[in-house]
């Protein structure tokens, strides 16, 4: 079905030619021809653009009635009659870049909400967005076109470079935070962390927590995330990475640059994790480890010692994917004893960036 | 113990009679006994109304003091002496109107309270109260009677039917509902779903989020529960269908009506539940399912196939609950070196549906 | 690196004396040596205190350079030269009072900002601080020196004793607690539980939920945790608990005394948990179930059965951990094939109070 346009305001209509500049592709078929916004591959029409990723989508490319298509080369031969094409290397990308110019991201609406409530020596850059009821204190700094949800809090002395949105209801404390950082709906950033030490009476004591949390340019933290300020030293979240809804990140976690910790992760404290570790959903890590760059930890993986650069794992404890395979193939045999399971064979998801 | 009165004020008393009418059960005993409120089983006294719901919980209404106890007919004979009864086939469902009675839920206040931030073109209902510091955008649409909580914000264009509660603190935009919808303290519904894709320098671009949620009728959401927006369709909830506290459900998932979501479930992006499919606590799907109606999913399960219509699975990966037996006693064997295990044998818990 | 100043004033510099007394501890070297703040061991230098715990750490205690080191009697040895020392039974603790000697915790800043809306009859103790756009409802009673933080939301009735903490956006209804109770943000208390039974027809009809949030004294709840109130009874916590973030406590769950429950932990309705039970994260608890005092709950564990007093457990079920450990390493080899796992063995992680 077509974009809502009541959510999504449409511009246009674009020719294939706009589209393959923006989209830094080639167009194939009439250039002149007008497309209308982006929809689905099976249920576009001829006004739209679609596209396909990899060859598993050949069939339902075939079936299409989208008017345009944006794909790889070696799609092109499986693209139907009276349809146009924009070829790329990286059709999820450019179509990203289509989608955009037909649906552009709401522009930043310069202003501050006279119900805002900003210390007096807030620093706020210029265009930025201030929405209803949000609290800004003392000595916070943002830079320029910030956008700051309704009822969002930022705390005193809190840093933020350009470019950043704070959405409804998130709250951050304790931060220094670079370029484009985004904190979604409900995120809380900087709060304490759960550090605490018996008494000989068995009464528990807070060890206060010093540190703050630093966020890397373009880090996204997702809706009801938490990450927790470090101890003495920082919690450290490098450039790139993004952190889905629901995740917990503890006191003095640091993350390299591009890692992807998907929704309801939880990473204990002080591991520090390399470049590009992805965790899929509901993986758990044990406190105090390393994770080499390019890890790959399954869903609900548990890991509990520290994995060398590369290694995909899962399973609880988590062993090396391959070794998993085998415990789980075992398990299965034993459960549906040595006949059929009802259920198809099936490998431990990969964690994925994106659907 | 008695229900706390100040903050669950009690209308009453009430006789045997009319609580029979309200319950549609019939009354076994002296109709004219009035009654004061209700209280669980092993507290309650004689002028209080308890309920009893299934076989294991006859020594317990032998040895109790209420004085009316809702019933199966088969538990009737176990009535204690001086008790009077309210026969039902449903005896949980008939007690909950026995407290309805007593405690109906508070009246919606109508009324917006003067700090609420209204956008000129936001409409709504007859009757509908909305608290302190709401925040209602452009062109948001609410029907008749519906409760809008300190802090809730409403974002542009957003629909909701009658009678729908949008409670403390909680967000939502890019979303279109039905009637009798709850979304809970802080719950958030519609922000960007985790979409991105890398480019071949190693960062991230955003794909465009362009879908919406769609709530059905009856839809509860639970607190610091999210539902993510679609990529380009949208995200589906079916009628009827509970959201416990802190799950999580990714861009496009699509559910049947009446599903039941435990707490901290985890649903990856475009996976599709058929109809009355439950989920109990803690269990994790992967994206692109399609999990039949009626499947009923193991607490922590990690499903990572499809599951047909009507199965009961559990375990990482989720195998059939009869096959995952076998193998947990195996692995419980094998960790008790045949000796008895320290702990009672178990099943994997049921999805239940309430306490 | 230091302590950053902009988000956690320092006050001092101190001599060892003043800090010995602060920490209870014994000062070793010169007396009147000055100390300018907190560091941890490896980055301190010859202003700072550190400490050391336990003996894994005496390397790096020797090659420390802090001015200033709070450990135990048996590492005084290997104190550098130069260094001088407080030294304690419980070196954690005492660096503990020392870092908060150096940055006290924020004063209570008594007063009411004016766009907190109060309702004319909620009562609140002397030195009070509400925060902007807290909302606090009719008949709620806060004790002396409470903090409510920016879009705190308390609802009608809720009573709170001395030196409580409700933290930025977090909300609570239905709820009685008793002194220095922590709310962290976001945190959700006393919203409706889990509860409805389904009708003939297959509609969910919600139980009507009459009980009430008890938190004892010192209790902490983090940051998006949720607690719901309970049915009937109470979902009580005991004295000393800490919940961490994201946890989910069910309606009519009970808690004794210092309970800790790690972050992203699940506990369904009416289990009933001892004294000190631990939980590490992500664990998951059913419902009705009995679990004795001093247990101690493994990381992702799923507990099925009731566990007895002082029992470790682990896995899904949840078994007593030898018994779990072998079963794991009867998994691995299998994995492994008898060659060497690619992983380092190891033991499940037993929940620590702290990093």
């Amino acid at each position: 079905m077509p974009v809502d346009p009541r959510f999504h305001p449409v511009t246009g209509p674009h020719s294939l030619a706009v589209l393959a500049e923006a989209a830094g592709a080639r167009a194939v078929g009439d250039a002149g021809r007008l497309l209308h916004g982006v929809a689905p591959l099976r249920s576009a029409g001829a006004g739209e653009v679609s596209f396909v990723d990899g060859r598993r989508n050949l069939e339902a490319l075939r079936a299409s009635k989208a008017g345009a298509v944006v794909l790889a080369e070696t799609s092109l031969a499986a693209l139907p009659e009276g349809a146009v094409a924009l070829v790329s290397a990286t059709p999820q990308l450019a179509f990203a870049r289509v989608a955009a110019l037909f649906h552009p991201a709401p522009a930043v609406a310069a202003g501050i909400h006279p119900s805002a409530v900003l210390a007096p020596d807030a620093e706020l850059g210029e265009g930025c967005e201030v929405g209803p009821y949000a609290v800004i204190g003392a000595g916070a700094v943002l830079g320029a076109r910030c956008v700051v949800g309704a009822h969002a809090v930022i705390g005193p002395g809190c840093r933020f470079g350009d470019d950043c949105r704070i959405l409804a209801s998130a709250s951050v404390s304790h931060c220094v935070a670079g370029h484009r950082v985004t904190l979604h709906p409900g995120a809380r950033v900087g709060q304490e962390g759960f550090g605490f030490a018996p008494t000989p009476q068995g009464r528990f004591v807070t060890l206060p927590q010093l540190g703050r949390v630093l966020l890397g340019d373009e880090v996204e933290v997702g809706a009801n995330a938490c990450i927790d300020r470090g101890t003495l030293d920082d919690t450290v979240i490098g450039d790139g990475t993004r952190i889905d809804n629901l995740v917990q990140i503890g006191h003095n976690v640091v993350t390299g640059r591009g890692c992807v910790l998907v929704s309801q992760v939880g990473i204990s404290g002080s591991t520090v994790l390399g470049d590009y570790v992805t965790a899929a959903g509901q993986a758990g890590l044990a406190g105090h480890l390393k994770v080499g760059s390019r890890a790959r930890i399954g869903a609900q993986a548990g890991v509990l010692t520290d994995i060398p650069e590369g290694m995909d794992v899962t399973g609880t404890p988590a062993i090396p994917l391959r070794d998993s395979l085998r415990a789980s193939i075992h398990l299965r045999n034993i459960g549906a004893r040595g006949g059929k399971s009802a259920l198809a064979p099936s490998g431990p998801q990969r964690p994925d960036k994106t659907d």
